[in-house]
């Protein structure tokens, strides 16, 4: 092995010295994600091409350097964090859109583009990249695929797996493999496109990512409904997809949720409601006011009090703005949360939301849920100060029951976060002996020498160097 | 090893002695597929449940036995075929519709479900199970899965792999692994669901399959629109989706094709267009008419002679009559065909046509295409009687000729046939070096002896047992 000395020079050969980050004041800037841990890199390294990235990772492979790829940091498991030390590799600097092929309804993008503004580019086109996680505005769609995004508007549209059609992949050991199609169809060997997807940085550097498109909402209109009582508005959830129609967005606030906003914001809020909805349907405009209506009127049978509906920009926008005003509004509760991201079939809602409320009496909590009711992704945050020992402890036990529970009814612990370094303790309990081994097998294969974002997922679970 | 005899009675025990064939004359009808190779197997075996298929695999790797798992056997390329010898693994005994949660809007199969049937059972639930292969009044859901099946309806539904939310999967050692969710979101370790979608029973033997369905469709409308020229109707299906209209299948028929089907029909078709293309749009009702009309008068604007169109069963039926003869019109063209089910980009299908043509005058062939021009999946049959050693000469070299064009135009080999041994050749042309050795890799890491479906794919471009 060569010195570190010797590897920064190698390094600032393959990138450039001015692409080249060691000090250990400016690497504490990469030790973040929004996860609120912590770990700080030995050096970080920005890249502007394929061959770079492969030229990085095959020093690494040399050296046994372990390399921590990362877009935007916006991740919520530490997924990109740098807990061995080794490099940081941020793909900011591959940030274009190389193609927008409008008539095939495909996108080519590099993986540090910022996913709002893929949308905002392709909108140009008629054209709409539906997945929306609430980071879009800064999450790079890299960062996007390597975590299998979701946000509210899977429901109708799917997760980002269902956009991505093929990759240009850096694999741990260096060679450049390109996957998939660019087409719906392409069934020519194991289908590698997905299981990269969602594989958190371990099984590859993406350095192209090839996007299908769908032809942009002719119109939307979004409606806001008041339940007095949670388990009818859990309810309407379900019978509103029994009627066959599948609104865009199925958004729900429990009474907490809702008090903490109104206590933020003073916009008239039913603080006396247990749950608000918030409804968005998409489309062809000649239907949308009568699936408005249909859904309106689904929710005032099932124990709604009121319902409201917009259509205007203007008006839709002041619906979304106790939504919008959530994460700040909980945040002064309480100096921290838990926020965990668990998804359960939709008919189970009313018996996760009854038993949270029940975790939180045990446990003498405030724990406010919210989040994408219609695909059963309520995201459970448990409002604590992280200084107080005791009530930390309390919050701990009711997220391990809260993961039993979620599994009891036939739910995933991470819906659309991920596992990351956060729920690593965790994930046996849902993917079990035989899925750990099966994932340690596949990432031994790609990455012998376990050089690429190590520590992560199922791996502190599965010693990785032993026969 | 224990001889044949004794391994035969441990399978006996097993599974039961009359779940078991061994006589070569018996053994002689699980031979083929629908590729028209034939390989027999040593013995066929029909296990009832996940614990029985799990034995049996513990015993092949002990014995060091080739397991081929096996649903109707109406595959395209091989790829249940047992080249080896050894089991054949036939799964229709595990047929049970296991659970249709229609509010969850979930099934829970086993793998011998006739796909057809599935989708009739879901539709009595008011839901609807998209894919559509050619075969489903025969072939069977886990087949449909090993092989990520596609059909007409992709367009707009996308394929298999699109509605496999989990699975249980016997994993070729004989362990038992439960992938997925039941929920559309779900992150938590690698996709390995999606991995086993597709991967043609090298990698797993499904027993349970938990599918997502969608609400059916409340209406359907069809056209069958005439094209005097090729070029335009090829150009029209970049027009109509260019138009923000999604059909739910848009399928093509060049000339060749239309005067095989009159010949065989005498329903008038019009044998002197170039094309017919057939447009299904479904939905709701009142927007349907709306979608048909503005998709005529694209296609009379983009150069169609005539567009007519049905909405009753009867009536789309009779449309529909010309596209389900195509099949058996053409087999009486030449005793023999070669299809290939290669599919490029929409905006494509113009060049390749045309290059499909002047392959057909070079290589003085008859070469009939058809299929689903709305993906792209351009379902290519060069007509032969393979007796003529000449003809299939030039079959091949022209089979050669089209895969190279295709790869040019940015397509793939396969929409929905898959590779099997048929395609096992060509597969490096597509995926490349480090495709293959991905896949070799993986391969490896979950079936070290080789015993699941050994000879398919990319293996016989690499040698399994070198270090």
């Amino acid at each position: 092995m060569s010195g570190r000395n010797g590897i920064l020079n190698e390094i600032r050969r393959i990138v450039g010295t001015e692409h080249v980050i060691s000090s250990p004041e400016d690497c504490a800037c990469y030790s973040y994600d929004a996860s609120r841990m912590q770990c700080t890199p030995e050096m970080v390294v920005f890249p502007a091409s394929t061959t770079q990235v492969a030229e990085l990772l095959k020093l690494a492979n040399r050296e046994m350097l372990p390399v921590y790829p990362r877009g935007a940091g916006t991740g919520m498991v530490g997924a990109a964090l740098p807990g061995r030390g080794g490099m940081a590799l941020v793909l900011n600097r591959l940030n274009r859109i190389l193609e927008i092929d409008s008539d095939n309804m495909v996108a080519v993008v590099e993986p540090g583009v910022i996913t709002g503004q893929l949308q905002k580019a392709v909108s140009h086109h008629g054209l709409f990249y539906p997945p929306d996680p609430a980071s879009l505005a800064f999450s790079t769609i890299g960062g996007n695929v390597a975590m299998c995004a979701g946000g509210p508007r899977a429901v109708k549209y799917g997760v980002t797996r269902d956009y991505v059609l093929g990759l240009t992949v850096v694999l741990p050991t260096g060679s450049i493999l390109r996957t998939g199609t660019r087409t719906v169809k392409g069934v020519v060997g194991y289908d590698l496109t997905r299981l990269m997807v969602g594989s958190e940085g371990t099984l590859g550097v993406f350095t192209e990512i090839v996007l299908r498109l769908v032809p942009a909402p002719e119109d939307i209109m979004t409606l806001m409904v008041v339940f007095p009582r949670l388990d009818d508005a859990a309810r309407a959830v379900c019978q509103i997809t029994r009627d066959r129609i599948i609104p865009s967005t199925i958004e729900i606030m429990d009474q907490p949720t809702i008090r903490a906003v109104e206590e933020y914001l003073h916009i008239g809020l039913p603080t006396d409601a247990e749950a608000l909805l918030l409804i968005e349907v998409d489309g062809r405009p000649a239907i949308l006011a009568e699936d408005a209506s249909r859904i309106g009127d689904t929710c005032l049978r099932g124990g709604a009090s009121h319902v409201e509906t917009a259509r205007s920009e203007a008006e839709r926008e002041r619906l979304w703005k106790a939504r919008r005003a959530v994460s700040p509004a909980l945040g002064r509760i309480k100096p921290g949360k838990i926020n965990e991201d668990i998804t359960v079939p939709r008919t189970q809602i009313p018996a996760l939301i009854r038993a949270i409320g029940r975790l939180a009496s045990k446990h003498d909590l405030v724990i406010a849920c919210f989040g994408h009711a219609g695909d059963g992704n309520i995201h459970t945050n448990i409002m604590l100060d992280k200084k107080n020992p005791d009530e930390l402890q309390r919050a701990e036990a009711a997220v391990e029951e809260l993961f039993r529970l979620v599994l009891q009814l036939g739910g995933t612990l991470s819906g659309e976060h991920g596992v990351g370094i956060a729920k690593s303790p965790f994930m046996p309990w849902e993917v079990g002996e035989e899925g750990l081994e099966t994932m340690y097998r596949i990432k031994r294969a790609l990455d012998p020498l376990n050089i690429l974002n190590p520590g992560k997922m199922f791996e502190p679970n599965r010693a990785f160097f032993r026969s």
